[in-house]
């Protein structure tokens, strides 16, 4: 079976290599979100498994029994199956049900999310940096916090996933209080909901002005380095060479 | 002008946007490795610019000469173009040269190494995780190890680029025993060269086996964190699940 990175969902981010595992299979499984950025074409005449948010655990039992019947099985994620995808869930999966050595296991790399925010909002990740999800479902806020706290100190460039819900609508402005001790209120945040899809929205501004209230679970949060600045409404994130060579 | 990300190499992995961003271009500047991972049809009849290793200015100077020229031009990386790639610095030669608003420019993103690793080791990177660059070619030293201790005590996955050269043969040990010292040797080092690649190496153990004289510069690490184990010769970072549902 594979694990199949999908990208931030138009098909023109999808990869060959992802399209032929899709193009293969003959059952595809994923939140239902996610199997509708699949092209229609890649669905027809197969066993389509979509299961809702938080249905995660059934999905990928669904696609482990389906590929222990024989069929050539994809569960797909959007962005990269690895970053916070369902890679590790099928994997976990195989490996309590005693399946790793019966069922052959791939992952397909896709881009991911932080990666197609970053490109819209200029260069914001050409420095180290951390990636935090500030979702407390499955990890405790402390340890959460604690994430933020660090890579804050030490001067990563954070990109948060899951920045905030209705349900949880108050860690993003503590993850951003926690950043604002570290770098005041200058350092550029960027803001991307629905990269490369429809109704995507792009906005750079310093953390002095930033909403969290216009945050919501389709959007990711990128918060700049202390060398981070904002060029011509873009991220930019030095890598150093201004101070090597004569620019 | 576009900064386009090639992806791990193969061009299974390059996306349709990038193709087309690529077929598009009149110029095609880049690294001579990079360039030669190129489909050849998408390079035929254009103004080709290769330069070697450290000549990043010089092949950004003259990205932004072409395009100002108004030639269509495309600056290729591999990986992702922001991931430590050519997207901030040709941004900040537009910046300098105050042409942002002259030169229209777009970063079309790719797969990165480090997704393109991870998905060869398992599912690594499943949680919260830092990337970091060994060289201290344009950062201090003691910046980068202050990053990997506070990467290490706030319990990242760590993705290392650029972990080992010739020249500086001795950091990613020195790494490796500031992550030693917070994770003890049981946690999963996993090293992966040439991805997806020709020579593809693929190899997952514990760090007290580790052996740093196998990295070069063609090789991505990504350590574990607290939590990740080997799973069928795999790296498997669980995500919480199994703690939350009864796997």
């Amino acid at each position: 079976m594979s694990v199949v990175g999908l990208g931030p969902g138009d098909a023109s981010l999808l990869a060959p290599l992802a399209e032929a595992a899709l193009s293969r299979a003959r059952a595809i499984v994923g939140y239902t979100g996610y199997i509708e950025s699949v092209p229609s074409r890649l669905l027809a005449g197969k066993d389509v498994i979509a299961t809702g948010m938080t249905g995660e655990v059934e999905r990928c039992e669904r696609a482990v029994r389906s590929a222990l019947a024989g069929v050539d099985t994809a569960v797909v994620s959007s962005g990269d199956a690895g970053v916070y995808g369902m890679a590790g869930l099928v994997l976990e999966i195989l490996e309590k049900r005693d399946l790793l050595d019966q069922i052959p296991f791939e992952v397909i790399p896709g881009i991911p999310a932080l990666c197609a925010a970053a490109a819209l909002l200029g260069a914001p990740l050409t420095h180290d940096f951390a990636v935090i999800s500030l979702s407390d479902l499955l990890t405790p806020w402390e340890v959460i916090a604690r994430r933020v706290q660090a890579a804050a100190a030490a001067d990563f460039v954070i990109a948060l996933y899951n920045p905030r819900s209705k349900r949880r609508s108050g860690q993003l402005a503590l993850a951003l209080d926690i950043v604002r001790q570290a770098r005041g209120e200058a350092v550029p945040v960027g803001l991307v909901r629905q990269a490369f899809r429809a109704g995507q929205q792009v906005s750079v501004c310093p953390l002095g002005e930033f909403d969290p209230e216009a945050v919501d679970m389709l959007s990711l949060v990128i918060v700049g380095n202390r060398a981070t600045r904002i060029a011509g409404g873009r991220m930019l994130t030095p890598r150093g060479y201004a101070e090597k060579y004569d620019l």
